[in-house]
């Protein structure tokens, strides 16, 4: 028990660090003026969207832990109490955790963002550590809590599926939070742009604009809460799936020592990370992230050394890590604005919206080929490296693969959190009037936010791609103890075939679902804003003292998120059991192998295509092609628009629905056993 | 011997009837006016990029062929040089007739074309029969010599594995066939509706614009040539896989049994087909195919019956054709203009084209879902039918069960190919100045033209989902016969999963290449027409007597049509190379399945998407939501551009793209087995 112990310190050491930088961050003044009141504002209305969501999910969490209570792993009176009570106690666990990184998410980007925009009246380095290390607040309080109730739960029950029982929990509500918090983000973002900079011609920021708050509370609850228990649940899923796999093999303690180490890299990096006076914010984070690998890169060579881990394994989690950056790289490449796609995207938008669109798509659809590549390399790499350990371990390789991936995980929840952190002090600074050298200052900052957004998201995609793969490992491990001999998934038994087609079409329509929530969404709040110009006098004309009536937008964008938000959760989870309750087990393996190729391919294709023509558009407006204004910029703003759900709602949403899915599966697995049709 | 010689003896009748169907409508009168010479600008041009295109092509055919005599099965110096030089023969063969189907498909749909437009002049009926007996010539042609060369090759050889290469020669070529056409069409198509309807606001068959020829030219090189090409393709490879998979069973009769009975029933289907003076043309064509498909039910039924084939089998080719029907329902429901779909697209609209591509592209995702089940449904079903029958029969029953979904394809493709005609007529009839009434009955058929599209898209779609699990089934077999094992492809296996996500990653880039192929060769064009309305003098203003320069069109979109397919196929093919090389047959296993999953997403979705928002500009265009010229009419156009290389370009070249894969991998397996990294 001496590497949960260590992981468990670790996790300690990271709050501390997380409440050093939380109240330093809290310290720091806010300039006088509108923002303290707009900062409010932003948010009470994040707090009342999560409130309200929360109260929701707590709904959704008691069914699903009667549920699990009653069923599983087995029916409730076949006999072992003990275990369901475990599982339904875990399941709460986890999803109370995630829960809460998400509650300290935004309570930490809430506070971060007036104090970046205040701080950028200094200068651009104390403008960047305000937002920065807000974002690692967020970082190291959901690495910390989800390493260390992984660890506590192990060292309590000595069962992986009990932590698989916790991950779900994790995991379901990021589903929701995800889903829920994209939609909310996008119908906000949606509805401004539409009636602002399109309808009225006014800045993205306009504090006439009714949808403005909600637009800035929804980077808060989509980008920091929805990425966070995002990451939350990756993270625990590949140590889940790890450890079903390492327990067989004794190798369970090599998990907690590389999480720890893992955590302990990433708190080394985002105290090193640094910006000077006129440094470059991007690569300051990029750095970072490249720094943070190359420290755990040496710690964890240094303790498989030392204590005499498996060499192999080592080896395999380094090339996930590897993986990892390449795939960072290659995404940059596709999405950076200095790169050809987004050049050759811009330069489409001259020709009209529809080759903006079409040109767009294209290279996204072009993008998946890298990563797609790099996530199945990494597992055949891995794989193959420690087959000649023996039987177990190979796909024991891959899982560690994904640990290594999601080695810097702290790291890059941190250069993540930054990205809305600065954005929303960009769009605070406009509302607060804090002028134009601030707004400047901001606006590199924000740019920045999305050059590492770029390499955080390959991360993130091929952490998620390695993360079921070991959990479609893990399944198969459990069906074998289940019916005490391997199962083998051939693509040609009918079953996995069926399994595989049902598979590859839930992505689809779970993200269907959530861009045609988006779509209804905005629609309504579109209304309300037209409602609010046309009866609100002086509001269009900018009168001073006239005030829109920010909460009504609030409150349609939270009431529309949670209605669109159940089903297309749900539609997930009960496909899964459909599908199990037809072709049993046999059938679960084929849905989940096809759930998860079509989930990456969809789930790249959206988040490129959508990153290419929100840069295509910074491109033009940066002077291109005719600049604001142009019937090029006019092209390139549909696209963005077309893209904001296609990257920040569906897109990243994909990611948890593909682990919930494997999640359900596994603890599922007794019961298409017992049950099913075929 | 007795089946394969009735295949070729009804081949035979078919040739008869379509002879006297190309001379029924070669003999009906044009009218007076420029009609006539517009019908053979058309007519030049389509054989102008025909003959071009065939020339590449041929030089293509040469070196594959010269490389199959080399390599194929075996390297040709390890022996038996026979095999190889049948293969090669039987790779030409294939080629050889499926270029001659499109040629015959184009010459006999550039006669209709006028004859249709004129018989207009005396109503509905007589315009109707001339459309649709033309794209009869076509359908009988295609399936006529695909069965007659199936069974030619067998009565001669006897080895299955030779009528896989003349259906990898009749598959390959349809790549290029479908790939190039559909690039040439679509180029002409956007860059006609940009430069005419948006720029000029001139209707979209005027004849003072430059592309106006080349976009007629293009539906008969997209639409007939390609899409006959394709369905030869579909019928052919059905036939090869189930021979591979019957062989041994001793079922082959049965093949070209119900290969014989489908193409009777299509005839029948034909000649019975007609429409009244006031009939509703769509519905008589959707009668035709439900007739057609009974008429096969009940004589397929009889023979199995009298001549004491297995019924297992029967019942197995019936739940494909089923299958087939329940398919082709949904994705009128999906597509259809009154169905909700379209209207919810179309009411997007008003919003602004980024509603309008979101909306679409949302419910193109949900429009996956049906057929998807329904494939992998019918597999299923028809697997379990079969299992009762021992080892073997139950993939037979797959197979069987696309022979069944294609049992009608000759009444599929003449319905197909009597909408580019009837098109192709409105155009005419605009160009000739033959009358608004004229224009009325041509618009009318034009339309029926599209609701039969949707079920027909729906057939070729179930149609090749189905061929290509069968494709995959005839691959394990031919592996197996290698190997002399059973070789099963599990999904955790980690080559399977390598080749698996390389093989999800190919339709997108290959749809990726073919659109930016439209992309750039539509910019290409545009440049042209601005270039004739800015230096010919009284073009714009439709000055009488002054022409523009319709060949240069005709060809920038040829040229530019040649020069992005070869990539694109190529792609295809040596990404396949590639993963057999590195992973061997077990990888390709995976790699089919990946490239079967996401070649069915994505076609399903990116042919529905282009419907709908197809379907939906055309509701707005009558009156609804505004109508012509309205701002939701200008953001439907947006949507129409965007799905134009979605639906007629990329999304129907992916069937044909999957086919290729399969056939060079079973093809290939041998060389695989022999030289290969893991």
């Amino acid at each position: 028990m001496l590497w949960p112990i260590f992981s468990i310190i670790v996790s300690l050491l990271a709050f501390c660090l997380a409440a050093y930088f939380y109240g330093w961050v809290k310290k720091l003044p806010i300039a006088d003026g509108p923002l303290s009141n707009v900062g409010l504002l932003v948010r009470n209305g994040a707090f009342t969207f999560i409130r309200r969501e929360y109260k929701v999910l707590l709904r959704f969490v008691g069914v699903v832990s009667v549920l699990i209570l009653l069923f599983f792993p087995k029916p409730i009176w076949s006999g072992e109490v003990k275990l369901n009570i475990l599982m339904a106690v875990a399941f709460i666990l986890g999803s109370v955790l995630s829960g809460l990184a998400g509650w300290i998410g935004i309570s930490i980007a809430t506070i971060a963002n007036t104090r970046s925009a205040t701080a950028a009246q200094k200068g651009l380095a104390p403008s960047f550590m305000a937002g920065f290390r807000g974002g690692a607040v967020m970082g190291l309080a959901v690495v910390g809590t989800s390493l260390m109730g992984a660890a506590l739960l192990f060292i309590v029950t000595e069962n992986p599926e009990i932590v698989l029982a916790f991950s779900f929990g994790a995991s379901s509500l990021a589903l929701f939070a995800k889903a829920g918090g994209g939609i909310f983000t996008k119908t906000a973002d949606i509805a401004a742009d539409l009636t602002g900079k399109v309808e009225l011609g006014i800045p993205e920021d306009d504090p006439r604009n009714p949808a403005v708050i909600a637009d800035n509370v929804g980077d808060n609850v989509g980008d920091v809460a929805g990425m966070g228990a995002d990451l939350f649940d990756s993270n625990i899923a590949s140590i889940a799936a790890a450890m079903v796999l390492a327990l067989p093999l004794g190798q369970t303690d090599l998990i907690f020592c590389f999480g720890g180490i893992g955590l302990l890299a990433s708190m080394l990096g985002i105290i090193i990370t640094k910006v000077g006076a006129n440094g470059n914010p991007g690569k300051a984070l990029n750095r970072g992230t490249y720094l943070t690998n190359f420290i755990f890169f040496v710690l964890s060579l240094a303790a498989v050394l030392i204590f005499k881990f498996e060499f192999r394994l080592w080896l395999a989690t380094s090339i996930g890590m590897l993986a990892g950056v390449i795939i960072g790289f290659t995404s940059e490449l596709f999405t950076s604005d200095e790169g050809k796609p987004v050049m050759h995207v811009a330069k489409a938008c001259q020709s009209g919206p529809a080759f903006t669109i079409i040109s767009g798509f294209a290279y996204g659809l072009l993008s998946t080929f890298p990563p797609i590549i790099g996530i199945g390399g990494a597992a055949l790499a891995a794989y193959k490296v420690c087959e000649p350990l023996g039987a177990g371990y190979p796909l024991l390789g891959i899982a560690m693969s994904a640990i290594g991936m999601l080695s810097v995980v702290g790291m890059i929840i941190s250069n993540d959190a930054y990205g809305p952190i600065v954005d929303n002090a960009r769009g605070m600074a406009e509302m607060g009037g804090l002028g134009d050298e601030v707004l400047r200052i901001t606006d590199e900052l924000d740019a920045a936010g999305n050059t590492a957004k770029a390499i955080t998201k390959g991360f993130s995609i091929g952490a998620a791609g390695l993360t079921v793969i070991a959990l479609l490992a893990a399944y198969q491990e459990i069906v074998q103890k289940a019916i005490g001999q391997i199962q083998l998934f051939s693509i040609l038994d009918p079953l996995v075939f069926f399994g595989m087609l049902t598979g590859i079409a839930v992505p689809a329509v779970f993200s269907a679902m959530l861009m045609m929530g988006v779509d209804r969404n905005a629609e309504r709040m579109v209304k309300e804003i037209h409602r609010q110009f046309d009866e609100i006098p002086g509001l269009k004309e900018g009168v001073e003292g006239v005030v829109p009536d920010y909460n009504r937008c609030i409150d349609i964008a939270t009431v529309g998120a949670i209605r669109e938000l159940i089903p297309a959760g749900l539609m997930t989870i009960l496909v899964t059991m459909a599908v199990g309750f037809i072709g049993g087990v046999t059938a679960i393996g084929g849905f989940l192998a096809g759930n998860i190729t079509s989930g990456l391919l969809l789930a790249l294709l959206m988040s490129n295509a959508g990153g290419m023509w929100d840069n295509a558009k910074k491109y033009i407006e940066a002077g291109n092609f005719g600049g604001k204004g142009s019937d090029a910029h006019k092209a390139a703003v549909i696209g963005d628009t077309v893209g904001d759900p296609f990257k920040d709602t569906a897109g990243p949403s994909i990611n948890t629905q593909i682990t919930v899915v494997s999640l359900v599966s596994s603890l599922s697995a007794a019961i298409f056993l017992a049950v099913s049709i075929f």
